[in-house]
Protein backbone atom coordinates (compact mmCIF):
# COMPACT_ATOMS: atom_id res chain seq x y z
CA UNK A 1 0.00 0.00 0.00
CA UNK A 2 1.54 3.38 -0.69
CA UNK A 3 2.11 6.05 2.24
CA UNK A 4 -0.04 8.11 0.90
CA UNK A 5 -3.18 5.77 1.48
CA UNK A 6 -2.26 4.89 5.02
CA UNK A 7 0.66 7.10 6.23
CA UNK A 8 -0.17 10.64 5.51
CA UNK A 9 2.50 13.20 5.30
CA UNK A 10 1.49 14.38 8.18
CA UNK A 11 1.65 11.44 10.18
CA UNK A 12 4.47 12.15 12.32
CA UNK A 13 3.04 15.05 13.91
CA UNK A 14 -0.13 12.89 14.42
CA UNK A 15 -0.89 11.75 18.23
CA UNK A 16 -0.74 7.95 18.58
CA UNK A 17 -4.18 5.72 19.49
CA UNK A 18 -4.99 5.17 22.59
CA UNK A 19 -4.89 1.49 22.33
CA UNK A 20 -1.99 -0.45 23.15
CA UNK A 21 0.27 -2.58 20.94
CA UNK A 22 -1.54 -6.00 22.36
CA UNK A 23 -5.15 -4.19 22.05
CA UNK A 24 -4.44 -3.43 18.98
CA UNK A 25 -3.74 -7.35 17.85
CA UNK A 26 -6.09 -8.26 19.65
CA UNK A 27 -8.75 -5.90 18.11
CA UNK A 28 -7.63 -7.13 14.36
CA UNK A 29 -9.66 -8.26 11.79
CA UNK A 30 -9.13 -11.73 10.12
CA UNK A 31 -7.82 -10.51 7.01
CA UNK A 32 -5.38 -9.11 8.82
CA UNK A 33 -3.62 -11.70 8.91
CA UNK A 34 -2.07 -13.83 6.30
CA UNK A 35 -1.13 -18.14 6.77
CA UNK A 36 2.56 -18.18 6.33
CA UNK A 37 2.90 -20.99 3.37
CA UNK A 38 3.53 -24.41 4.38
CA UNK A 39 5.59 -24.54 0.90
CA UNK A 40 7.69 -21.60 2.26
CA UNK A 41 8.70 -22.20 5.93
CA UNK A 42 11.53 -24.22 6.94
CA UNK A 43 11.70 -26.34 10.34
CA UNK A 44 15.55 -25.80 11.63
CA UNK A 45 15.78 -28.32 14.37
CA UNK A 46 18.46 -28.33 17.02
CA UNK A 47 19.03 -30.25 19.81
CA UNK A 48 17.73 -27.36 21.81
CA UNK A 49 14.84 -26.91 19.76
CA UNK A 50 13.07 -25.29 16.77
CA UNK A 51 14.10 -22.41 14.65
CA UNK A 52 11.03 -21.23 11.97
CA UNK A 53 12.18 -19.69 8.37
CA UNK A 54 9.90 -18.07 6.70
CA UNK A 55 11.17 -17.87 3.02
CA UNK A 56 10.57 -14.93 0.24
CA UNK A 57 10.32 -16.38 -2.91
CA UNK A 58 9.13 -13.47 -4.33
CA UNK A 59 12.68 -11.54 -3.66
CA UNK A 60 14.39 -14.64 -4.29
CA UNK A 61 12.56 -17.35 -5.98
CA UNK A 62 15.72 -19.10 -7.71
CA UNK A 63 18.03 -19.45 -4.34
CA UNK A 64 14.18 -20.49 -2.39
CA UNK A 65 14.22 -22.87 -4.97
CA UNK A 66 17.38 -24.39 -4.97
CA UNK A 67 17.21 -24.00 -0.74
CA UNK A 68 14.55 -26.28 -1.23
CA UNK A 69 15.89 -28.45 -3.25
CA UNK A 70 18.82 -29.28 -0.66
CA UNK A 71 16.18 -29.56 2.02
CA UNK A 72 14.50 -31.78 0.56
CA UNK A 73 17.55 -33.99 -0.67
CA UNK A 74 18.17 -33.62 3.29
CA UNK A 75 21.45 -31.62 3.06
CA UNK A 76 21.34 -30.21 6.56
CA UNK A 77 20.82 -33.41 8.05
CA UNK A 78 23.29 -34.12 10.06
CA UNK A 79 25.21 -30.38 9.33
CA UNK A 80 26.02 -27.78 12.29
CA UNK A 81 26.43 -24.60 13.24
CA UNK A 82 29.49 -23.41 12.16
CA UNK A 83 29.90 -19.55 13.00
CA UNK A 84 28.63 -17.31 15.68
CA UNK A 85 29.83 -13.85 15.45
CA UNK A 86 28.62 -11.32 18.65
CA UNK A 87 26.29 -8.63 17.04
CA UNK A 88 26.34 -9.92 13.39
CA UNK A 89 25.70 -13.56 12.30
CA UNK A 90 24.57 -17.26 12.93
CA UNK A 91 26.01 -18.91 10.35
CA UNK A 92 24.91 -23.01 9.54
CA UNK A 93 25.36 -25.50 6.78
CA UNK A 94 28.34 -27.44 4.84
CA UNK A 95 31.59 -25.23 5.76
CA UNK A 96 33.36 -27.81 3.84
CA UNK A 97 32.03 -27.67 0.61
CA UNK A 98 32.11 -31.42 0.89
CA UNK A 99 28.23 -32.58 0.54
CA UNK A 100 26.73 -33.24 -2.23
CA UNK A 101 23.88 -31.06 -3.42
CA UNK A 102 21.39 -33.60 -4.11
CA UNK A 103 20.13 -31.73 -7.34
CA UNK A 104 20.56 -28.42 -6.52
CA UNK A 105 22.36 -25.69 -8.51
CA UNK A 106 26.24 -24.92 -7.37
CA UNK A 107 25.79 -21.73 -8.44
CA UNK A 108 22.94 -19.18 -8.75
CA UNK A 109 22.63 -15.48 -10.07
CA UNK A 110 22.50 -13.26 -7.36
CA UNK A 111 19.00 -11.93 -6.52
CA UNK A 112 20.54 -9.12 -4.77
CA UNK A 113 17.74 -7.07 -5.28
CA UNK A 114 14.50 -6.81 -7.62
CA UNK A 115 12.63 -4.56 -10.25
CA UNK A 116 10.46 -2.40 -8.45
CA UNK A 117 7.93 -0.41 -10.50
CA UNK A 118 6.37 1.53 -7.48
CA UNK A 119 2.78 -0.49 -8.10
CA UNK A 120 2.91 -3.25 -5.68
CA UNK A 121 2.01 -3.35 -2.08
CA UNK A 122 4.25 -1.53 0.14
CA UNK A 123 3.87 0.32 3.43
CA UNK A 124 6.35 3.07 3.37
CA UNK A 125 7.76 4.67 6.68
CA UNK A 126 7.46 8.27 7.01
CA UNK A 127 11.24 8.30 8.85
CA UNK A 128 14.71 8.88 6.88
CA UNK A 129 16.68 5.81 6.44
CA UNK A 130 21.27 5.90 7.25
CA UNK A 131 20.83 3.60 4.15
CA UNK A 132 18.59 3.60 1.06
CA UNK A 133 16.39 6.03 0.09
CA UNK A 134 12.88 4.76 1.26
CA UNK A 135 12.61 1.90 3.57
CA UNK A 136 8.87 0.26 4.23
CA UNK A 137 7.13 -3.23 4.24
CA UNK A 138 6.31 -5.35 1.73
CA UNK A 139 4.79 -9.05 2.25
CA UNK A 140 5.41 -9.00 6.15
CA UNK A 141 9.26 -8.45 4.96
CA UNK A 142 11.42 -4.93 5.78
CA UNK A 143 12.24 -3.60 2.39
CA UNK A 144 14.52 -1.16 0.77
CA UNK A 145 13.75 1.21 -2.09
CA UNK A 146 14.67 3.14 -4.76
CA UNK A 147 12.31 3.96 -7.57
CA UNK A 148 14.90 6.38 -9.20
CA UNK A 149 16.76 2.75 -10.68
CA UNK A 150 13.17 1.21 -10.01
CA UNK A 151 15.17 -1.35 -7.60
CA UNK A 152 13.72 -3.03 -4.14
CA UNK A 153 15.75 -5.07 -1.59
CA UNK A 154 15.03 -6.86 1.42
CA UNK A 155 16.81 -5.12 4.55
CA UNK A 156 19.69 -6.68 6.84
CA UNK A 157 17.18 -6.68 9.61
CA UNK A 158 17.54 -8.70 12.92
CA UNK A 159 16.18 -12.01 12.03
CA UNK A 160 16.90 -11.48 8.59
CA UNK A 161 18.00 -14.81 6.82
CA UNK A 162 20.28 -14.84 4.06
CA UNK A 163 22.77 -16.88 1.63
CA UNK A 164 26.49 -16.81 2.73
CA UNK A 165 28.82 -16.32 -0.55
CA UNK A 166 32.42 -16.50 -1.56
CA UNK A 167 33.92 -13.04 -3.24
CA UNK A 168 31.97 -14.19 -6.48
CA UNK A 169 28.91 -12.80 -6.53
CA UNK A 170 27.37 -15.97 -7.93
CA UNK A 171 28.98 -17.92 -5.37
CA UNK A 172 26.04 -18.14 -3.07
CA UNK A 173 23.67 -21.43 -3.24
CA UNK A 174 22.46 -21.68 -0.02
CA UNK A 175 24.48 -24.60 1.18
CA UNK A 176 25.56 -22.01 3.87
CA UNK A 177 23.18 -19.50 5.09
CA UNK A 178 23.05 -17.03 8.34
CA UNK A 179 20.66 -15.22 10.60
CA UNK A 180 21.26 -12.02 11.85
CA UNK A 181 21.58 -11.73 15.43
CA UNK A 182 22.91 -8.27 16.29
CA UNK A 183 22.40 -4.64 15.23
CA UNK A 184 21.23 -4.30 11.61
CA UNK A 185 24.45 -4.57 9.06
CA UNK A 186 22.70 -3.24 6.60
CA UNK A 187 25.62 -2.57 4.93
CA UNK A 188 25.34 -6.08 3.39
CA UNK A 189 22.14 -5.14 1.72
CA UNK A 190 22.71 -5.56 -2.25
CA UNK A 191 25.68 -7.57 -1.31
CA UNK A 192 23.83 -10.86 -0.14
CA UNK A 193 20.77 -12.27 -1.31
CA UNK A 194 18.30 -12.85 1.76
CA UNK A 195 16.06 -15.72 1.81
CA UNK A 196 13.65 -15.15 4.30
CA UNK A 197 13.77 -14.52 8.48
CA UNK A 198 12.97 -16.43 11.36
CA UNK A 199 9.84 -15.85 12.95
CA UNK A 200 9.77 -18.31 15.78
CA UNK A 201 12.97 -19.45 17.90
CA UNK A 202 16.04 -16.80 16.63
CA UNK A 203 16.88 -16.63 20.43
CA UNK A 204 17.86 -19.93 20.01
CA UNK A 205 20.60 -19.06 17.72
CA UNK A 206 21.20 -15.82 19.28
CA UNK A 207 22.24 -17.23 22.27
CA UNK A 208 24.94 -19.67 20.98
CA UNK A 209 28.26 -19.45 22.60
CA UNK A 210 30.09 -17.16 20.30
CA UNK A 211 33.09 -18.90 17.83
CA UNK A 212 36.52 -17.84 18.97
CA UNK A 213 38.03 -18.29 15.67
CA UNK A 214 38.27 -15.68 12.80
CA UNK A 215 35.17 -14.01 12.04
CA UNK A 216 33.20 -15.89 14.74
CA UNK A 217 33.88 -19.11 13.25
CA UNK A 218 33.94 -21.95 15.75
CA UNK A 219 37.94 -23.44 16.02
CA UNK A 220 36.74 -26.95 16.51
CA UNK A 221 34.33 -29.54 15.25
CA UNK A 222 33.62 -29.81 19.02
CA UNK A 223 32.08 -26.86 19.16
CA UNK A 224 29.76 -26.74 16.83
CA UNK A 225 26.10 -27.09 17.33
CA UNK A 226 24.38 -30.25 15.00
CA UNK A 227 21.76 -29.50 13.00
CA UNK A 228 19.11 -32.20 14.16
CA UNK A 229 17.47 -32.04 10.58
CA UNK A 230 15.70 -29.34 8.11
CA UNK A 231 12.45 -29.64 6.86
CA UNK A 232 9.74 -28.17 4.53
CA UNK A 233 6.93 -27.54 7.29
CA UNK A 234 4.85 -28.69 3.69
CA UNK A 235 6.49 -32.18 3.36
CA UNK A 236 5.89 -33.25 7.05
CA UNK A 237 2.43 -35.21 7.80
CA UNK A 238 -0.60 -32.57 8.52
CA UNK A 239 -0.26 -33.26 12.45
CA UNK A 240 3.40 -31.80 12.48
CA UNK A 241 2.60 -29.07 10.81
CA UNK A 242 2.53 -25.11 12.94
CA UNK A 243 -0.43 -22.77 11.43
CA UNK A 244 1.19 -19.93 11.63
CA UNK A 245 -0.03 -15.98 10.57
CA UNK A 246 1.97 -12.76 10.01
CA UNK A 247 0.24 -10.26 10.42
CA UNK A 248 0.19 -8.45 7.01
CA UNK A 249 2.05 -5.09 6.16
CA UNK A 250 -1.04 -3.68 4.11
CA UNK A 251 -2.96 -3.63 6.38
CA UNK A 252 -5.01 -0.79 8.72
CA UNK A 253 -3.95 -2.31 11.99
CA UNK A 254 0.12 -2.69 10.79
CA UNK A 255 -0.07 0.84 10.58
CA UNK A 256 -2.15 1.85 13.13
CA UNK A 257 1.02 -0.80 15.32
CA UNK A 258 3.50 1.30 13.08
CA UNK A 259 1.84 4.53 14.77
CA UNK A 260 1.74 3.33 18.07
CA UNK A 261 5.46 1.83 18.09
CA UNK A 262 6.33 5.34 16.33
CA UNK A 263 4.43 6.94 19.10
CA UNK A 264 5.17 5.19 22.49
CA UNK A 265 2.29 6.94 25.00
CA UNK A 266 1.85 4.51 28.32
CA UNK A 267 3.33 6.15 31.24
CA UNK A 268 6.56 5.11 31.26
CA UNK A 269 8.15 7.11 28.33
CA UNK A 270 8.90 10.45 28.81
CA UNK A 271 9.91 11.41 25.12
CA UNK A 272 8.15 9.34 22.71
CA UNK A 273 10.20 9.51 19.52
CA UNK A 274 7.44 9.83 17.12
CA UNK A 275 10.25 8.39 14.50
CA UNK A 276 11.46 4.41 14.11
CA UNK A 277 13.75 2.72 12.49
CA UNK A 278 12.82 0.04 9.53
CA UNK A 279 14.28 -2.53 12.05
CA UNK A 280 12.56 -1.83 14.99
CA UNK A 281 9.08 -2.90 13.66
CA UNK A 282 7.90 -5.97 14.88
CA UNK A 283 6.51 -8.05 12.73
CA UNK A 284 4.07 -10.06 14.39
CA UNK A 285 3.58 -13.68 14.18
CA UNK A 286 1.12 -16.17 15.82
CA UNK A 287 -0.64 -19.63 16.10
CA UNK A 288 -3.45 -19.41 13.79
CA UNK A 289 -6.90 -19.06 15.34
CA UNK A 290 -8.68 -22.09 15.78
CA UNK B 1 35.57 18.18 16.37
CA UNK B 2 33.00 19.66 13.83
CA UNK B 3 31.58 17.94 11.10
CA UNK B 4 33.56 20.78 8.56
CA UNK B 5 36.70 20.06 9.93
CA UNK B 6 37.09 16.71 9.34
CA UNK B 7 34.11 15.43 6.77
CA UNK B 8 33.54 17.75 4.48
CA UNK B 9 29.95 18.20 2.90
CA UNK B 10 30.77 16.09 0.22
CA UNK B 11 31.87 13.25 2.36
CA UNK B 12 29.30 11.21 0.93
CA UNK B 13 30.45 11.22 -2.57
CA UNK B 14 34.39 10.81 -1.45
CA UNK B 15 36.64 7.55 -2.69
CA UNK B 16 37.41 5.97 0.33
CA UNK B 17 41.05 5.14 1.26
CA UNK B 18 42.49 2.31 -0.57
CA UNK B 19 43.41 0.90 3.30
CA UNK B 20 41.64 -1.58 4.88
CA UNK B 21 40.35 -1.04 8.51
CA UNK B 22 43.29 -3.07 10.32
CA UNK B 23 45.45 -0.87 8.20
CA UNK B 24 44.25 2.46 9.13
CA UNK B 25 44.30 1.13 12.80
CA UNK B 26 47.97 -0.04 12.66
CA UNK B 27 49.30 3.24 10.78
CA UNK B 28 47.66 5.26 14.01
CA UNK B 29 49.61 7.87 15.51
CA UNK B 30 49.99 6.87 19.28
CA UNK B 31 48.25 10.55 20.62
CA UNK B 32 44.65 9.07 18.10
CA UNK B 33 44.11 7.31 21.38
CA UNK B 34 43.16 7.88 24.75
CA UNK B 35 43.59 5.66 28.06
CA UNK B 36 40.46 4.53 29.17
CA UNK B 37 40.05 6.53 33.10
CA UNK B 38 40.96 2.83 35.66
CA UNK B 39 38.46 6.33 37.86
CA UNK B 40 35.92 5.52 35.06
CA UNK B 41 36.02 1.35 34.56
CA UNK B 42 33.93 -1.23 35.84
CA UNK B 43 34.66 -4.64 36.01
CA UNK B 44 31.91 -6.91 35.96
CA UNK B 45 33.10 -10.21 36.70
CA UNK B 46 30.88 -13.62 36.16
CA UNK B 47 31.78 -16.65 36.53
CA UNK B 48 32.14 -16.86 32.59
CA UNK B 49 34.35 -14.15 32.79
CA UNK B 50 34.80 -10.36 32.87
CA UNK B 51 33.09 -7.21 31.13
CA UNK B 52 34.94 -4.44 31.04
CA UNK B 53 33.11 -1.01 31.22
CA UNK B 54 33.99 2.61 30.59
CA UNK B 55 31.42 5.13 32.03
CA UNK B 56 30.51 8.61 30.76
CA UNK B 57 30.86 10.70 34.06
CA UNK B 58 31.11 13.74 31.36
CA UNK B 59 27.04 13.07 30.09
CA UNK B 60 25.87 11.55 33.10
CA UNK B 61 28.43 12.60 36.06
CA UNK B 62 25.69 11.89 39.22
CA UNK B 63 24.16 8.41 37.90
CA UNK B 64 28.30 7.54 37.66
CA UNK B 65 29.10 8.43 40.96
CA UNK B 66 26.28 6.92 42.58
CA UNK B 67 27.58 3.82 40.68
CA UNK B 68 30.63 4.20 42.08
CA UNK B 69 29.47 4.45 45.66
CA UNK B 70 27.60 1.14 44.87
CA UNK B 71 30.40 -0.30 43.42
CA UNK B 72 32.65 0.64 46.76
CA UNK B 73 29.75 -0.62 49.04
CA UNK B 74 30.20 -4.34 46.84
CA UNK B 75 26.55 -3.86 46.75
CA UNK B 76 26.89 -5.48 43.16
CA UNK B 77 28.42 -8.68 44.77
CA UNK B 78 26.57 -11.50 45.13
CA UNK B 79 23.79 -10.27 42.99
CA UNK B 80 23.07 -11.44 39.61
CA UNK B 81 21.96 -10.82 36.08
CA UNK B 82 18.02 -10.86 36.53
CA UNK B 83 17.37 -10.87 32.62
CA UNK B 84 18.07 -11.41 29.30
CA UNK B 85 15.60 -10.44 26.76
CA UNK B 86 16.30 -11.31 23.06
CA UNK B 87 17.53 -8.68 20.62
CA UNK B 88 16.86 -6.06 23.32
CA UNK B 89 18.47 -5.87 26.96
CA UNK B 90 20.76 -8.36 29.71
CA UNK B 91 19.67 -6.32 33.08
CA UNK B 92 21.65 -6.92 36.34
CA UNK B 93 21.35 -5.69 40.22
CA UNK B 94 18.88 -5.96 42.74
CA UNK B 95 15.63 -6.32 40.71
CA UNK B 96 14.24 -7.23 44.81
CA UNK B 97 15.45 -3.45 45.73
CA UNK B 98 16.22 -5.19 49.29
CA UNK B 99 20.27 -4.34 49.78
CA UNK B 100 21.03 -1.71 51.62
CA UNK B 101 22.49 1.28 49.10
CA UNK B 102 26.02 2.03 51.25
CA UNK B 103 25.41 5.46 51.25
CA UNK B 104 24.64 5.56 47.50
CA UNK B 105 21.16 8.08 46.67
CA UNK B 106 18.20 6.33 46.39
CA UNK B 107 16.53 8.83 43.96
CA UNK B 108 18.27 10.65 41.15
CA UNK B 109 17.32 13.57 38.92
CA UNK B 110 17.61 12.13 35.38
CA UNK B 111 20.67 12.62 33.18
CA UNK B 112 18.72 12.01 29.78
CA UNK B 113 20.31 14.49 27.92
CA UNK B 114 22.57 17.62 28.66
CA UNK B 115 23.27 21.07 27.53
CA UNK B 116 24.46 21.43 24.03
CA UNK B 117 26.42 24.73 22.86
CA UNK B 118 27.53 22.99 19.42
CA UNK B 119 31.22 24.10 20.34
CA UNK B 120 32.46 20.81 21.95
CA UNK B 121 34.09 18.06 20.68
CA UNK B 122 31.79 16.46 18.04
CA UNK B 123 32.43 14.46 14.92
CA UNK B 124 29.42 14.26 12.81
CA UNK B 125 28.18 11.60 10.68
CA UNK B 126 27.18 12.71 7.40
CA UNK B 127 24.43 10.42 7.08
CA UNK B 128 20.74 10.41 7.65
CA UNK B 129 19.35 9.04 11.08
CA UNK B 130 15.74 8.19 11.72
CA UNK B 131 15.89 9.62 15.61
CA UNK B 132 17.77 12.49 15.53
CA UNK B 133 18.58 15.70 13.51
CA UNK B 134 22.45 15.36 14.03
CA UNK B 135 24.04 12.10 15.34
CA UNK B 136 28.05 11.50 15.57
CA UNK B 137 30.51 10.98 18.34
CA UNK B 138 31.96 12.71 21.60
CA UNK B 139 34.55 11.00 23.59
CA UNK B 140 34.38 7.59 22.01
CA UNK B 141 30.50 7.62 22.61
CA UNK B 142 27.82 7.36 20.12
CA UNK B 143 25.77 10.93 20.45
CA UNK B 144 22.69 12.48 19.19
CA UNK B 145 21.61 16.35 19.07
CA UNK B 146 19.48 18.58 18.62
CA UNK B 147 21.35 21.73 18.53
CA UNK B 148 17.80 23.53 18.10
CA UNK B 149 17.23 22.74 21.63
CA UNK B 150 20.44 22.88 22.55
CA UNK B 151 20.64 19.14 23.74
CA UNK B 152 22.62 16.36 23.44
CA UNK B 153 22.29 12.46 24.19
CA UNK B 154 24.09 9.30 24.53
CA UNK B 155 22.38 6.79 21.76
CA UNK B 156 21.28 3.20 22.75
CA UNK B 157 23.67 1.89 20.41
CA UNK B 158 24.69 -2.09 20.79
CA UNK B 159 26.62 -2.59 24.28
CA UNK B 160 25.66 0.62 25.81
CA UNK B 161 25.29 0.27 29.22
CA UNK B 162 21.75 2.37 31.00
CA UNK B 163 19.96 2.75 34.60
CA UNK B 164 16.66 0.74 34.82
CA UNK B 165 14.12 2.98 36.06
CA UNK B 166 10.47 2.73 37.28
CA UNK B 167 7.80 5.07 35.72
CA UNK B 168 9.45 7.98 37.76
CA UNK B 169 12.01 9.41 35.61
CA UNK B 170 13.44 10.24 38.98
CA UNK B 171 13.49 6.79 39.76
CA UNK B 172 16.73 5.04 38.58
CA UNK B 173 19.38 4.99 40.89
CA UNK B 174 22.04 2.71 39.37
CA UNK B 175 21.17 -0.45 41.11
CA UNK B 176 19.72 -2.06 38.27
CA UNK B 177 21.51 -1.34 35.01
CA UNK B 178 21.29 -3.00 31.86
CA UNK B 179 23.43 -3.56 28.47
CA UNK B 180 21.94 -3.71 24.98
CA UNK B 181 22.07 -6.97 23.18
CA UNK B 182 20.11 -6.15 20.13
CA UNK B 183 19.42 -3.84 17.47
CA UNK B 184 19.65 -0.50 19.05
CA UNK B 185 16.66 0.23 20.67
CA UNK B 186 17.28 4.09 20.31
CA UNK B 187 13.43 4.85 21.20
CA UNK B 188 14.50 4.59 24.92
CA UNK B 189 16.87 7.52 24.19
CA UNK B 190 16.01 10.89 26.63
CA UNK B 191 14.00 8.37 28.26
CA UNK B 192 16.50 6.09 30.52
CA UNK B 193 19.98 7.72 31.43
CA UNK B 194 22.65 5.95 29.97
CA UNK B 195 26.30 6.09 31.88
CA UNK B 196 28.42 4.16 29.86
CA UNK B 197 29.38 1.29 27.17
CA UNK B 198 30.83 -2.27 27.49
CA UNK B 199 34.33 -2.15 25.78
CA UNK B 200 35.09 -5.99 26.63
CA UNK B 201 33.07 -9.04 26.62
CA UNK B 202 29.51 -8.23 25.99
CA UNK B 203 29.44 -11.48 24.09
CA UNK B 204 29.81 -12.75 27.86
CA UNK B 205 25.97 -10.94 28.35
CA UNK B 206 24.66 -11.40 24.71
CA UNK B 207 24.99 -15.15 24.83
CA UNK B 208 23.51 -15.77 28.53
CA UNK B 209 20.01 -18.22 27.97
CA UNK B 210 17.32 -15.65 27.17
CA UNK B 211 14.64 -15.55 30.44
CA UNK B 212 11.25 -17.18 29.66
CA UNK B 213 9.12 -14.81 31.73
CA UNK B 214 7.35 -11.43 30.73
CA UNK B 215 10.10 -8.86 29.71
CA UNK B 216 13.03 -11.61 29.48
CA UNK B 217 13.12 -11.81 33.04
CA UNK B 218 13.99 -15.20 34.45
CA UNK B 219 10.94 -16.68 36.25
CA UNK B 220 13.40 -18.52 39.39
CA UNK B 221 16.09 -17.09 41.18
CA UNK B 222 17.90 -20.70 39.79
CA UNK B 223 18.32 -19.78 35.87
CA UNK B 224 20.04 -16.11 37.16
CA UNK B 225 23.28 -15.38 36.51
CA UNK B 226 25.37 -14.60 39.93
CA UNK B 227 27.93 -11.69 39.44
CA UNK B 228 30.94 -12.58 41.23
CA UNK B 229 31.42 -8.89 42.04
CA UNK B 230 31.62 -5.22 40.84
CA UNK B 231 34.76 -3.27 40.87
CA UNK B 232 36.00 0.37 39.75
CA UNK B 233 39.43 -0.49 38.24
CA UNK B 234 41.06 2.21 39.59
CA UNK B 235 40.77 0.37 43.01
CA UNK B 236 42.34 -2.88 42.35
CA UNK B 237 45.80 -3.15 43.38
CA UNK B 238 47.97 -1.83 39.83
CA UNK B 239 48.77 -5.63 38.84
CA UNK B 240 45.55 -6.36 38.78
CA UNK B 241 44.41 -3.34 36.41
CA UNK B 242 43.99 -3.82 32.96
CA UNK B 243 45.57 -0.90 30.71
CA UNK B 244 42.97 0.00 27.82
CA UNK B 245 42.87 2.31 25.40
CA UNK B 246 39.94 4.11 22.70
CA UNK B 247 40.75 5.46 19.72
CA UNK B 248 39.49 9.13 20.06
CA UNK B 249 36.47 10.16 18.16
CA UNK B 250 38.19 13.36 17.10
CA UNK B 251 41.08 12.01 15.08
CA UNK B 252 42.02 12.04 11.43
CA UNK B 253 42.54 8.39 12.08
CA UNK B 254 38.56 7.76 13.56
CA UNK B 255 37.84 9.50 10.55
CA UNK B 256 39.44 7.75 8.43
CA UNK B 257 38.04 4.59 9.73
CA UNK B 258 34.57 6.00 9.25
CA UNK B 259 34.90 6.97 5.48
CA UNK B 260 36.19 3.07 5.24
CA UNK B 261 33.17 1.63 6.99
CA UNK B 262 30.83 3.86 5.11
CA UNK B 263 32.94 2.59 1.60
CA UNK B 264 33.52 -1.29 1.58
CA UNK B 265 35.90 -1.07 -0.97
CA UNK B 266 37.18 -4.77 -0.70
CA UNK B 267 36.74 -7.52 -3.25
CA UNK B 268 34.06 -9.22 -1.70
CA UNK B 269 31.82 -6.23 -1.53
CA UNK B 270 29.70 -5.48 -4.45
CA UNK B 271 28.00 -2.49 -4.10
CA UNK B 272 29.45 -0.07 -0.64
CA UNK B 273 26.93 1.45 0.83
CA UNK B 274 28.72 5.21 0.99
CA UNK B 275 26.90 5.64 4.43
CA UNK B 276 26.77 3.99 8.04
CA UNK B 277 24.20 4.01 10.72
CA UNK B 278 25.55 5.93 13.56
CA UNK B 279 25.49 1.91 15.93
CA UNK B 280 27.34 0.09 13.07
CA UNK B 281 30.61 2.29 13.36
CA UNK B 282 33.02 0.22 15.47
CA UNK B 283 34.47 1.94 18.35
CA UNK B 284 37.82 0.05 19.21
CA UNK B 285 39.36 -0.76 22.01
CA UNK B 286 42.97 -2.13 22.27
CA UNK B 287 45.28 -2.97 25.20
CA UNK B 288 47.63 -0.22 25.67
CA UNK B 289 50.92 -0.23 23.77
CA UNK B 290 53.88 -1.42 26.32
Amino acid sequence: MMIGALISSGASRAAPPALSMGEILKSSPPEAWKLIDPASTLYLDLPRGRIIVELAPSFAPHHVENIKRLVRAGFFDGLAVVRVQDNYVVQWGDADAVKPLGGAQKRLQPEFDRTETGKGLFTALPDPDAYARQVGFTDGFPVARDLKISKSWLAHCYAMVGVGRDVGADSGNGTELYAVIGHAPRHLDRNVTLVGRVVRGIELLSSLPRGTGDLGFYKTAGERTPITRVRLAADLPPGEQLSLEALRTDTATFVALLQNRRFRSDDWYKTAAGRIDLCNMPLPVRDRLQ
